[in-house]
């Protein structure tokens, strides 16, 4: 390595340019927290369209990897995320969004966050799971389409 | 459908035993979080084995994709991540970490997180970044070996 040479990995870490380092299905992952309290809401995807449309609008959007398609958050239910902060990591491959939350919930299960369920710690092998926080605020059947 | 047919996708999201969704290369994503303040320390992987070992142990493993090995988190900085709780998304593929971290860092760039950028709101097109809560708390070059 000579000093003329560009470190790319140095650009990418203390640089002050969005450069995400997409995945080869061309996503980066997000992590979305409420900003009332930090809690995680969700983690999802975003392509670069997601990302800038996030950017640009203040609203969160996301790709859906299940449907292949653009996704604004709560284009259905109505619960759309307004965003108060975009942050992305160092080597720029995970992005951050700290959200308010309106309608009160983030999961199609109809809870708050995805995240309803604990691993009480000390367990070996096989892990039982304890529900935490898991009211729901709405009944997904009468907000989306019935599956098939 | 018929009422015979187990709904596994019921199972998943609504059932009591920890059944991870791993990917094609064997893992689930990982959000870390202060368990003080809920700022998002890291984004990682887990593969089986890290997973259980967390959930036996308290503290953090990881599976490093770069390295391709399980990592115990702090096994070379010594900043080890004491986990206070462990939740699993709806889908079962990703999971939640809310830890203490102790030594102020968990980003391998000396910082107490890795997401110390953000991207203000309301821009078009290729984004700018300022740096936020980016002091470094330890200097990685005294921390970790010389990278060749």
């Amino acid at each position: 390595m000579t000093t003329q040479t560009p470190n790319k990995a140095d650009d990418v870490e203390e640089g002050t340019v969005l450069r995400p380092r997409f995945d080869a299905a061309g996503l980066v992952t997000c992590v979305t927290t409420d900003a009332t309290n930090g809690d995680v809401l969700m983690v999802a995807h975003m392509n670069l369209e997601a990302l800038q449309k996030t950017v640009a609008s203040g609203e969160a959007w996301y790709f859906s990897r299940s449907r292949k398609a653009l996704w604004r958050k709560g284009e259905t239910s109505g619960h759309v995320q307004k965003v108060r902060e975009i942050r992305i990591d160092c080597d720029q491959d995970a992005v951050w969004l700290r959200v308010e939350q309106t309608g009160g919930a983030a999961c199609h299960t109809g809870r708050r966050s995805c995240f309803y369920r604990a691993a009480p710690l000390g367990q070996k092998g096989a892990a039982k799971l304890e529900f935490r926080d898991a009211e729901k605020t709405f009944d997904p059947d009468k907000v989306y389409p019935a599956k098939v």
